[in-house]
């Protein structure tokens, strides 16, 4: 078993080194192309595209978005997000747990993004492969939902130190769970200081203010 | 990239010939000491140890359990079970995404089985690869949670496949969840026919009954 465990590591190290390689060259690509990338990470179920639909809505008035969708298998989630009229393309994984940058750039490249002001890439929803792989993404985002407990940052802490955003979702359903926040900020920022954290509800809209202003800021930020 | 992708399918392949090996001399071992060993497996905050504390609590007077919680970090999981008065331990993976059957040989052999009716492996939470590697358990459990959505079986198919049973769990959250009982278990079906599938609630104990059955007769039919 240990001559297992050493293999994938070796074999790792070299992935990770190509990969941040190729990472750095993807975001240098997105910044002359004036386009801003979201890497959006969370447990299967935590709302990804329900928050990517309520987004879109709030914001396709003022920038042009694409997104991509990551997936093992199904369509389910490009065809909602086409629905609204998006720009957006399904990548099949074929199995794997996560995303790469070279993953990413064919993604990208299929998509087209001269006319982007905004990517949204919606990972694999896996709280453990995606962290550990830089997609070349402007940033990271990861949405936590109040059903899964505010025990996640003690269990998954690379996926909260690797994350400039911090999205604690389905707010409106806790009145029935048991879900302390202060005990999350405070988890959330004992792995990464420099975190935000945002609290919203995709169902009722709650904090999409605050989230929809992060996004402004930080794609004005980047075609500067 | 294509490069990258091909070294991890080559060294995998090897991984998983050479894991399947290891799983089934480990069934037989479990066999041979009439352990009945359960590798129970769901996305991070499905309810893994909420169930497990209410099934020790069910069966704790009629059979001998042992829990091994594995965890990337952490062992809040590991401390609740052993206020219950059970035998558990906890397994860092060291970042590792799943158990594969050498970790749980270990685990086994610190947790002590000669004694033991049933053994829990509460693996990582994550729907993609822990589907992957046998554990060499004697069977496979999964927990799909109502907040999660009913659309899962498309998109994580193989964890569907690789389940005798799935729990379908916080049904008590069903009022404030979209939740399709009917599509869900099409869904499983369609992916594999075998399964079965129990509606039940940690919370309120609702479906208890039915699992604790489950759990009854295959480790009665395991120790004949």
């Amino acid at each position: 078993m240990p001559k297992n465990e050493i293999k994938i590591i070796e074999v790792k190290q070299n992935i990770f080194a190509e990969n941040e390689k190729a990472a750095d060259e993807l975001r240098k690509h997105l910044k002359k192309e004036k386009t801003f990338m979201v890497n959006l990470m969370s447990s299967p179920g935590a709302g990804k595209t329900t928050i990517l639909l309520r987004t879109i809505e709030m914001l396709k008035d003022e920038m042009k978005i694409g997104v991509m969708e990551a997936d093992i298998d199904a369509s389910i989630d490009a065809e909602k997000i086409a629905a609204t009229g998006t720009k957006s393309i399904q990548i099949h994984t074929g199995g794997m747990c996560h995303m790469d940058a070279g993953m990413t750039r064919e993604g990208l490249n299929e998509l087209g993004i001269e006319d982007l002001d905004l990517v949204v890439l919606e990972n694999v929803g896996n709280l453990v492969c995606p962290a550990e792989f830089d997609t070349g993404a402007s940033c990271n985002v990861m949405i936590l939902s109040v059903p899964e407990g505010d025990d996640k940052p003690l269990k998954y802490p690379l996926m909260f130190q690797v994350c400039d955003l911090v999205l604690i979702n389905k707010i409106d359903a806790k009145s029935i769970f048991d879900f302390d926040d202060e005990a999350v900020v405070r988890r959330i920022h004992d792995r990464n200081p420099n975190t935000e954290i945002l609290f919203i509800s995709a169902k009722t809209g709650e904090g999409f203010n605050k989230w929809c202003d992060w996004l402004r800021n930080r794609v004005k930020e980047w075609q500067k």
